[in-house]
Order: C-alpha cells, then sequence, then structure tokens
C-alpha cells in the first residue's frame, strides 16, 4: 500500500503479483463447493448428454469459484451455525457461477478470444453458434434455479444482476475511446461488470437465511464493495500485472479504448501529461502496439497507480466494515481473508 | 385440406397462400397489446437512453405479436371478464415476446442473417457483439418481468422454456443432414423450437387468474398443440410458400439440414424414392441449389404435403378441443380464429 511497494517504472515493468490463493478458504467448504461443482455441470433443462457433455467442458476449465464461494461463506456466516444450511444454498451459489460463467462464454464469442484461462474457449473449438446457444442455455440453466429457489426477492436480484451486466458492457462498448469519463462513470460501470453479481452472491443466501434487514443491508453492501475492489484491481493488473498470468498483453484494456481508474487519474490532472494521454487514446494511437506502451509508461510515471490501490484499498476496508454485522466465526474470517487475498494481489 | 388443394407440382410451383391475418383479434384487444408494446420498448434495467432506443429499433420491426396476443386473449377468456385483468397480465404477455424476440435476435447473429421481416437486423445494422449482448438484454428484461410477476410457479415454466429453446437449436444443429430423425424426434424438437413457448403463453395469465387445475392443463396443452401445428405449417411453408413472404429461397431448412415433416414422411416410405431424397441429404448434395430444388420437387411429387397438412390440421383440432374448457366469448371465438388462421396458411 505504500509507495515503495509500487513496482519500478522501468519501460519494461511488470509486477509478478501474488496470485489470488484462495485455497483455504475453499477448504472450509469443500463439501458444499464439492455440491455447487457438481450442480453446474447437471444438464437441468432435459437429458442431452451432449450438452452435458458441454457443461463438463466448460466448467472443468475452472476459474476462481469465487461468487460460490462468497455465497456459500456468506450463508454459513449468517448465524455462524452449519444447522440453517440447505439444498437452496447449494442451488443459490450455482446460479451465481452460472450467470458469471455464461457472459463469460457470451464475451469469449464477441471477442473473438480463442483462450481462456490457457484452455481452448468454446467458440474456438466448437463454434460461434454453439458457443452463443451454450451461453443461452446457461442463463436457462440459471433461470431454472432460480424457479427452485422459489424466491420471488431473488429473481427480482438477479434479473437486475443480468440486465446490469448487458447494460454495463453495451455502455463501455458505447464509450470506447472516449477520454471524459469520469470516476464515478468508471465506478458505475465497475458496479454493472462485477459488483452487482458480488452483491447478488453475497445477499441470495442472507434471503434465504431470512436475516434481519440491518443484516441483509450490510450483506448487500458487502458484496457491492468487494466487487468494485476486485474491478479496481482486475483493471490494475491490466496495466501492471504479469502478462504471462494475464493470458493477455499488458494494457489490453487501452488497446480496446476501454478506460479504467489508473488512466482516469492521469486525465483528471488537465496538464501536459494528460493531454497526451488523452491525444494518444482518443486519435486510438493506443491501438498501435508501441503508442500502447507509451501510454502504459506515461500512466506508469504518474503517481496514477497509487492512487488506483488507494482506491481499491478504500472499497476493501468498506467491504470490511460491513462485516463486522456478521458475529465472529471462521467463515467470517474466512470472508475477510478473501477481501485481503484480492487486494494483495497489488498491494 | 383436400388433395385438390394442394399446388400442381411443377418445378417452379409455390403456392400463393393466405398469410396470417390477425388484424381482428388484435383489434378485439388494441388497448392491451398497446400496453403491452409500450413495456416492450422500455429499457426496464436502468435509464440508459441508447438502449431504449435499440430496442425502440428491436421491436418497430414488427412481427405478428402472437404470443402476447395469446397470452391477453387466454387471461380474458378463463372467465369471460374484463374484471380479473391486471397489470401482472400485461407484464406476463410481454415476457413472452422478450423471450421470443431475444431466440431471434441470437438467431440472425448464429446465421448471419442481414434480414429479418424485410428489414435490416441488429447484427448486420450494428455488429454481432452488440447483437449478442442486446440478446442478453431482452432475457434480463424478461427476467426483470418474471421477477415483477412474483409468482414462482411462473418462473418456473419460463426457466424451462428458456431451456427448451436452446437445447432445441443444439439438438438440432448436431442433427444436421440425419435422415434417421423419426417424427416423434420431429414433434419434440418443434416443442422445444416453438411449442414450450406457446404453452407458456397461455398458461402464465390462466395462473395469475387462478384458474382450477383441469382449465389450467387445457390451457397449457391448447398452447403446446397450436404451438405444434404452427411449426409444421411454418415448416411446410418453407418448402411450399412464396419465397418473397418467406423472405428466404424456397427450402431452405433443407438447405442447412433441417429435416421437417415433409422430408420424415419421404424417407419413411422406404422406396426408392426415399433412398433418392436420403442420399441427396445425407452427402449434403441440397447444399448445392440445383439438388435443393431436385430434393423439393421429389417431395412435391409424393403425398408427403398432404400427410404434414393432416399432421398440422390434427395438432389444429387437437388444440380447438383444450378450448372447450372455456367458457362461450368473443375472446375464445377469436382464440380459435387464431388457430383457423394458422392452419388456412396452408390448407
Amino acid at each position: 500500500m505504500t509507495p515503495n511497494r509500487i513496482p519500478p517504472l522501468t519501460k519494461t515493468s511488470t509486477v509478478n503479483k501474488q496470485t489470488v490463493n484462495l485455497s483455504p478458504q475453499l477448504k472450509l467448504v469443500e463439501a458444499e463447493m464439492a455440491l455447487v461443482e457438481a450442480l453446474l455441470r447437471s444438464n437441468l433443462i432435459d437429458g442431452n448428454a451432449y450438452i452435458e457433455k458441454l457443461l463438463e467442458q466448460i466448467f472443468i476449465s475452472g476459474g476462481k469459484r469465487i461468487r460460490p464461494l462468497l455465497a456459500i461463506l456468506v450463508s454459513k456466516a449468517c448465524f455462524n451455525s452449519d444447522l440453517y444450511f440447505s439444498r437452496n444454498h447449494i442451488i443459490h451459489a450455482s446460479l451465481a457461477e452460472l450467470i458469471h460463467t455464461a457472459s463469460l462464454v457470451h464475451d469469449d464469442v464477441i471477442d473473438n478470444a480463442d483462450l481462456r484461462r490457457g484452455k481452448t474457449t468454446l467458440n474456438h473449438a466448437k463454434s460461434d453458434k454453439l458457443a452463443v446457444l451454450m451461453g443461452d442455455l446457461l442463463f436457462a440453466q440459471a433461470s431454472v434455479c432460480l424457479s427452485r429457489l422459489m424466491y420471488p426477492e431473488i429473481v427480482g436480484i438477479y434479473g437486475q444482476v443480468l440486465g446490469d451486466l448487458c447494460s454495463g458492457e453495451i455502455k463501455q462498448m458505447l464509450s470506447a475511446f472516449n477520454t471524459d469519463i469520469t470516476l464515478n462513470q468508471y465506478i458505475d460501470k465497475s458496479i454493472g461488470k462485477t459488483a452487482s453479481l458480488f452483491s447478488a452472491a453475497t445477499t441470495g443466501g442472507a434471503i434465504i437465511n431470512q436475516v434481519s434487514n440491518h443484516t441483509l443491508i450490510n450483506l448487500k453492501q458487502f458484496g457491492l464493495n468487494l466487487g468494485i475492489c476486485f474491478q479496481i484491481v482486475d483493471d490494475l493488473l491490466d496495466l501492471i500485472g504479469n502478462a504471462k498470468d494475464l493470458g493477455k498483453p499488458l494494457g489490453n484494456d487501452l488497446l480496446n479504448g476501454v478506460i479504467t481508474a489508473p488512466a482516469i487519474f492521469v486525465l483528471n490532472q488537465k496538464d501536459d501529461t494528460a493531454q497526451t494521454l488523452k491525444a494518444l487514446i482518443e486519435n486510438q494511437s493506443v491501438t498501435e502496439l508501441a503508442n500502447l506502451e507509451k501510454a502504459r509508461q506515461i500512466i506508469l510515471n504518474t503517481d496514477a497507480i497509487n492512487k488506483t490501490i488507494k482506491l481499491a484499498d478504500k472499497y476493501a476496508k468498506l467491504s470490511l466494515a460491513n462485516l463486522d454485522v456478521l458475529p465472529d466465526s471462521q467463515y467470517k474470517e474466512a470472508l475477510k481473508q478473501i477481501v485481503n487475498q484480492i487486494l494483495s494481489q497489488v498491494d
């Protein structure tokens, strides 16, 4: 968090940050996460074996499973009890991952991506056609999960999440290479892209547990603040992370005209540096790799990275404060550790 | 319905069938349909004006609105009363059209279509990327509608519909050019592609009206039988309709390896004609226009068209019988007229 922990600002600098390691937290609810994993790979629509095989392929490629993990841990942490844990919690946790995965499958079609997490994407391995349909099918699986829960309130929350995800992506598309974006608009976009689903994941299980309204509001905020923090960190890693870990070139967001917190901090300076960066983005010079690296170095040579880390830290602290509403337990501890793990990637 | 009403089987024969005209039925519930239309074009997710404009563009291109029309008419016909009509019925009717439209928007991306109903498709006018996202957004709008209804039973029905739609398309893709398809499998596929959503549309409003279980079962079957009839007619028009009305070449299904009822009837003959058709399909010769026309003429020169019309007629009759459960009313009459209108395209 302190300036001396920022990577040296050389032209080739990347930082070998600690990657998120959620193993201890996953271990704590291992049996529950295994049930989630099995549900994710089940064909809930019909008995078609080919579709089940496709689901298996989609989910075997991994992912951190942070959304269902949050959902399960919050469910357990509400009353520090295993007594209230029902099949509904498993269904809800799976639902959060289904929606996340559906959006990734469609993102890969949209971006014409051939690799995700080091594995061949569905659109690349099979076809765009099948990937669009399988993304839709994952949304359908999520709808079936929603209907099994029988909680209209949760249906409403996830309906809004779905809308936020699409609307966030559409807005990002529309504002590509537009340097007028404010920090508030960036936070709003991060809510739509990420924090809305995080918040749903930390809320659904609590609704099933029938917690007090005060607890519910705090758990909702916990997910929202953590989601914003997660997105800020993710965007920062795109500039200063390890290209190999990321599986894409550094500065990939800028390359696509997506302007994130660090660039916004520079642009807000309204000085010559800001003007240079503004020009590089607005005339789309950043789509050439040499100019992209130039833009990246401009950002690294200001204190924008520090400011961004502080911003992520602010949301991490807010999310930790939201957890005060919960009784002390190993589950609450695990939730705190997840917040710190996310932040540790950049601090 | 009689053989002499079948088009002359010349090489260039197409039939100028009566196109579906639902004007009198739409007129009967004009005010309600106007509310549906307004809801379809509303951005239920956020205040973004650009998204609202896109919705406007998507829905202005028309469509018969048969699904919401069925939903509204059934709602009114349950007790032949306007008293029980609530905002929920409008939301439910819109939901059925939202899901239908979402699947069309994605179909156009998948098929790389540039025209639908004579208007430029979204993928062609803007981009595949935006069309995938807008399809997802339409699903999200449907989810928001579902959550507003607060009927977990309806959530379950539409969750299954979504799954049936995707699974039906995936199965169709997998079985392209496979002549082993049976008539039962074809009917199953038609349920997934079409009848499942028709059935949801004729059921949702009845659930909101709290009709008896006996009535509900019949209304569910009404939608299912009508949907199967609709799909059979649609598939038949692909072979014998007016290419200009269809906006695609005759035999487009066969061209894509999609085997429908008329072809199945020929293949089931297990004679030399069946063998010739089988070979044309299995070695994918039908992807060449001359061979496609050859295959089409083979089908037209058997009584497969007659048999298909009889099949559509069977499901039309079944659907009309399901309506016996309703009290006599102008709404019930309108529902009957819709069945007959659909069938009149080919009889």
